[in-house]
This record gives structure tokens, C-alpha cells and sequence, in this order.
């Protein structure tokens, strides 16, 4: 063990901070950060080093009314939010085209489909059938899922045909895929794309 | 020759339209569209007839106060414009991840290099590194052209070690691809990837 003079034990911070992340499985209800903010930091870490480049698309805004002040930055006066006709995130991995969204639930048993629109379910169609990876990441129940495009698309057909308008807890668990949190990267979502579209036995 | 009851004869539109395109070259200059447009309408094709899926990204934007009115729509009372950390254009070709930014130039002998900025070049390096197909479309002295990105660094280093500040038109025309304008799509820049990197002989 090693001390500080002042008597304090040393205790190595990443180390520590990881051990208790193994420990206490990780849940963006007990946490001040949101999942957006984590894929960001993961983005970031991929990054830095080398390993991937996807970014979040800005927000989607209507630009309605603009003042130029002399000396000064434009000032947008007038604006409105769009819907977006694509995800929100892509770039790329190993050369392949990503195209992800990200969403999260507070409800207890069940995924409402309702999180996505038609746009988007839309998108993601024309990015499978062009060979892009394309997926979704969903926090819920305590737990970050990597759920691929097709795997959606069943559950929005179903949906389409007048079934449920959710995902259920036992479906998800089945369909998708758990992404173990970590330190660094959080949202490690990449390695599941290695596993599922690098490695010779996935 | 086919003739209509009316007498008149029939002409096949689509046919003469391109012919028209043919015999007299394109130029931004004289016509009311710009290379965003041209661009917008051409991803627009490709999108529907699921050749590529390509995207411009919207414009980044730094919000500062939404006001929001009962019964009517958020409204953005103040936002700032935002420099983008990345290109202006992604998607991808099948499967593979393609990555562009558009620049127009009024200049008759040289094309400025002060149209990029350096995390736009830092983001084309990454894009570059990860095996993403990465180039820029410049609309300069009536001709529209495909640079690859390792081309638009060297220029870009030499301006670096206090080289010249733009490329010249000699060199821009031996360094890059010409992309023959036409009616749809517009800017046809999918067949020179096509040619450089799926086909055996490029």
C-alpha cells in the first residue's frame, strides 16, 4: 500500500473508478449523464485514437430571420427546429459506413416504437440496402442494447400491421445485443461491430 | 420519324434534353443554380434510384434561447452559427463510407485555399486514415472538378511551409478529375469513384 505523507493511502484513480464500474453495472437512471453525452465521449475516445470516425449531425434547424451587428457575429433571430430525415449519427469504421440512432426509455417493460418516425425507419432501409452498418443504440431497463437495423425493422413492420406499438423487455433482451458500460470508451458499440462484421466467427 | 394526330412530331424529351447538355457545356457562371443545389439535386437522384445515399449535413448552429408559445411551435430566439468540425457531405456507395466537401471559386487563375479550414482538413485526414473515400468538388473557371483529398493535402501542406496560398489552374486541372455536367444527375461524381476505386482498371 502506498501513502501520502499526510497519511492518506494512494489509490491510482482510473483503477479504481474501473473496478467500481465493473462492480455496479451502470444505469443512465442513477446517473447525471445522459446517453448522448456518453456516445459523445465515446466518439471522442474513437477519435483520439484512430479507431473510428463518427460524428452526431447538428440539430436540423429552419433558419428564418438572421441580423448581422456591425463588428459582431451573425445573430440568428428566428429559427425552428426540423425533423431530421436521417439519424443522428455516421462516419465510418475500417472503411465501412456507420449509421446509427440513439434512444432512451424510462419505462419499465416495454421499448415504444414511437421513439422513431417514419423518416428515419426510412433512412435506415436505404443504408442496409447500400451495404452501410446500420443500427440502433437503446438505453433501457438498466441497460444499453446494440439492436441491428433488421432486427427494427421486424418489430415497426409488426407494428405497421396494426401489432404492438413496442418492443417488449424479453423481445429486446432476445434481439438485441448488451453493451457493457465501461470507463473508456463508455459505450464501447464498436466492439460489437468488430465481432459482428470483422471477425471470421462472429 | 413518329408524328402525333395533330401533325406534329414527337421527340422524345429526355433524348434532346441531354443532347442539348452535350453540345454546350455547363458553367455555374451563366446559369441561376449554385453547386449546392446542383449537388442537393443530383444525391436526390442517386437516392432514388438507390445508387448512393448521400447527405448534406445541416448547417451547425449554437442555440442560446427558444422561446415556446402555447399552442404553436418552439421558436429559436437567438443562435449562433457555428464553425463545423467536419465536410459538408456523407453517406455512402456501396457499402463504403464516402466523405466531400464543395467549394466554388470566382477567381479566373487560381483557385484560393483559404475555402477550407484546418479541422476540415484535420477531419479529411481521419476520414483518409480510416480507408473512407475522401475527396472535394471545386466549381472554378467554368468546369467542375473531383480532387482527391491526398491531392488537396499536398497543395495544402505546401501552403503550410509558406507556399502558395491557392492552386493554381494548371495544376488543379493536371491534379483533378473533370466532371462532366449534365441533366440527371446534374454532377455525376459517383461514376469517378465507380472508376477509381471499384473498377479492375481504373
Amino acid at each position: 500500500m502506498i501513502r501520502y505523507p499526510n497519511g492518506k493511502t494512494f489509490q491510482p484513480k482510473k483503477t479504481v473508478s474501473s473496478q467500481n464500474r465493473q462492480k455496479k453495472p451502470l444505469s443512465y437512471s442513477n446517473r447525471g449523464m445522459t446517453l448522448e453525452d456518453d456516445l459523445n465521449e465515446t466518439n471522442k475516445y474513437y477519435l483520439a485514437k484512430q479507431i473510428a470516425v463518427i460524428h452526431k449531425k447538428p440539430t436540423p434547424v429552419q433558419i428564418v430571420n438572421v441580423h448581422y451587428p456591425k463588428r459582431s457575429a451573425a445573430v440568428i433571430k428566428e429559427a425552428y427546429f426540423k425533423q431530421s430525415s436521417t439519424t443522428d449519427y455516421n462516419g465510418l469504421y475500417k472503411g465501412r459506413y456507420i449509421d446509427f440512432e440513439a434512444k432512451e426509455t424510462k419505462n419499465t417493460t416495454s421499448f415504444p416504437l414511437q421513439n422513431f418516425h417514419d423518416h428515419q425507419i426510412e433512412h435506415m432501409k436505404q443504408v442496409t440496402a447500400q451495404d452501410g452498418i446500420c443500427f440502433v443504440i437503446i438505453s433501457a431497463f438498466g441497460q444499453v442494447y446494440f439492436l441491428e437495423a433488421e432486427k427494427l425493422f421486424y418489430f415497426w413492420e409488426r407494428k405497421e400491421k396494426n401489432g404492438r406499438k413496442s418492443i417488449r423487455k424479453d423481445e429486446l433482451n432476445e434481439a438485441a445485443f448488451p453493451i457493457s458500460l465501461g470507463y473508456s470508451p463508455r459505450i464501447d458499440y464498436i466492439s460489437i461491430i468488430e465481432k459482428l462484421y470483422f471477425s471470421p466467427n462472429p
